[in-house]
């Protein structure tokens, strides 16, 4: 089953197009469709039916562009995926309204899972979909908060970001009725995977090849964005020496070159990117542990090519 | 079963404070808590447990109140309930963030009705909220639209206004186990008696009397808002006549009461208020015509009492 002609099969074309139209347009820009594969391949791993996971693998997809569409209105941000945002292509108030039906329709989705399954599934994705609200919220707070631990750097990313791929595995497994112990050991496979994938977005920031990367190198330096990277850097400065990075990330320029290049810098003089790739490598290797009591399949192998991928990637 | 006592044993003292405390403060407001309260009634009309409807009763309050969160971004509205609103007091990235959490804090709620009655009451909530999305959109292009039929401008306040209460009647009654038809009943009890308070809001706005209308009088004038009453002008006058009413409706003053005045006696030469209050009279008896078939007990007694009284209020 492919999951883009599964997407482009829902139908948008409904009145009032003012609300609906910008939630076809968000969802036509692509992307790389991670989440709904991982809820298929759960389900694939068990022997479960890809037209009973389908619904979920639907909603899941859908929840995320809402959470791009809203994060978007609040970050400002003009482009995604290389077309202008919704809310620079309508308005604000576009955005808003049809991101709250956006995520309405991912819970009318979701609500075509077998009924037995209903109950069980619609408390993950509710568990998950809370915890991604409170990662952005952490997010948000951590802008404004002078010192953010590493501990709590990773507690927002795992709430931003791996508690989706984590409960899409836990949803595919759930439905094909794979055992709560293998349905926990993929939810901590995506979690790991996760935190690997977002360190590593945080590494290629700073040593990313332009040319592929996709977005402009040392994007986080400019804003002041405390990334891995960053904390890292941070924390084996320790307070005394940290005077220099913390005087430049309090900086807001027009023009960001010196910056980036003194940043860069000091996390080089402090072999910083090696430590960095060293977690990611830690959290990869944690995540393909964790499969090796599931069952040994093509769906496994899927799972275990899509791991290694993430740690290598430079885009 | 005391609704408001329910709605304050909610917990919202979370971390992250800066995503719950929002949601705190918006549910602290008060209200009338109309909707749960429906939900309730119709639940006690059929011999249902208080305690099998409350998750949903408090799932559509926490909705209701989250539309108004986001709605309130949307009109760039500074007070609700005599408070400011989140948007002021916080920001606008809170309202929004908060406002999303809240939807979601919905369908946490509604998955604690009977697992057996939690399918259908999700399509049922699903197919509300979806609704409630298009009233808004309309509403808004209406703004926008040189005419606007009356047809249009109903259908529009039946979505924005008339499914909650219908679709919180319905819940409270399949619940209880009411039949197919008896939950029709009531659904359609619940349009006409939205249709007739929206109605009755737009009458209120031109002549309520300012001690107890609680809003300032003549304020869908001022920002040139089609409500019943200019449309039901605008169609007495016909095409020739509407001119000087269609001149005033195109203005955005500083000092709106030359305005206020002027168009009040526009519609006071026609004659508008009473076919106005006619219609709501209509609306009202069809929706008490409807309990007739209904089991007449103290919760059928309830709802007839609800609906004379939205009829006949002046604030």
């Amino acid at each position: 089953m492919d999951i883009n002609n599964e997407i482009s099969k829902l139908d948008w074309k409904r009145e009032p197009y003012g609300l609906y139209a910008p939630i076809e347009y968000t969802l036509a820009a692509g992307g790389k469709r991670v989440r709904p594969q991982l809820a298929m391949i759960a389900c694939q791993m068990f022997g479960g039916k890809d037209e009973d996971v389908l619904p979920a693998a639907l909603a899941l997809e859908v929840f995320h562009n809402f959470t791009l569409l809203h994060d978007d209105v609040m970050d400002k941000a003009d482009v995604r995926r290389g077309r202008p945002t919704v809310h620079v292509k309508w308005d604000e108030n576009t955005a808003i309204l049809s991101g709250d039906q956006m995520l309405i329709e991912a819970y009318k989705l979701l609500s075509g899972v077998p009924a037995d399954k209903l109950p069980k599934v619609l408390q993950l994705f509710n568990k998950m979909a809370t915890e991604i609200c409170e990662g952005q919220q952490y997010d948000v707070d951590f802008e404004n908060q002078e010192q953010v631990a590493i501990e709590e750097y990773l507690k927002m990313i795992r709430l931003k970001t791996s508690v989706l791929l984590a409960t899409a595995l836990q949803i595919g497994a759930y439905i094909a009725g794979a055992s709560e112990e293998q349905q926990e050991a993929l939810y901590q496979f995506g979690i790991n995977v996760g935190l690997a994938f977002q360190i590593q977005d945080d590494i290629l920031d700073v040593w990313g090849d332009p040319a592929t990367f996709g977005k402009a190198v040392g994007g986080d330096i400019g804003c002041n964005k405390k990334t891995f990277v960053y904390l890292e850097a941070m924390r084996q400065l320790g307070d005394g020496a940290s005077k220099e990075l913390h005087y430049w990330y309090n900086q807001i320029l027009e023009d960001n070159t010196e910056k980036i290049a003194t940043v860069k810098g000091i996390f080089e003089a402090l072999g910083v990117r090696a430590t960095c790739e060293n977690v990611v490598e830690e959290y990869t290797q944690s995540a393909l542990e964790l499969l090796k009591d599931l069952p040994q399949n093509e769906a496994t192998r899927k799972l275990r090519k899509l791991a290694d991928k993430l740690n290598t990637r430079n885009s």
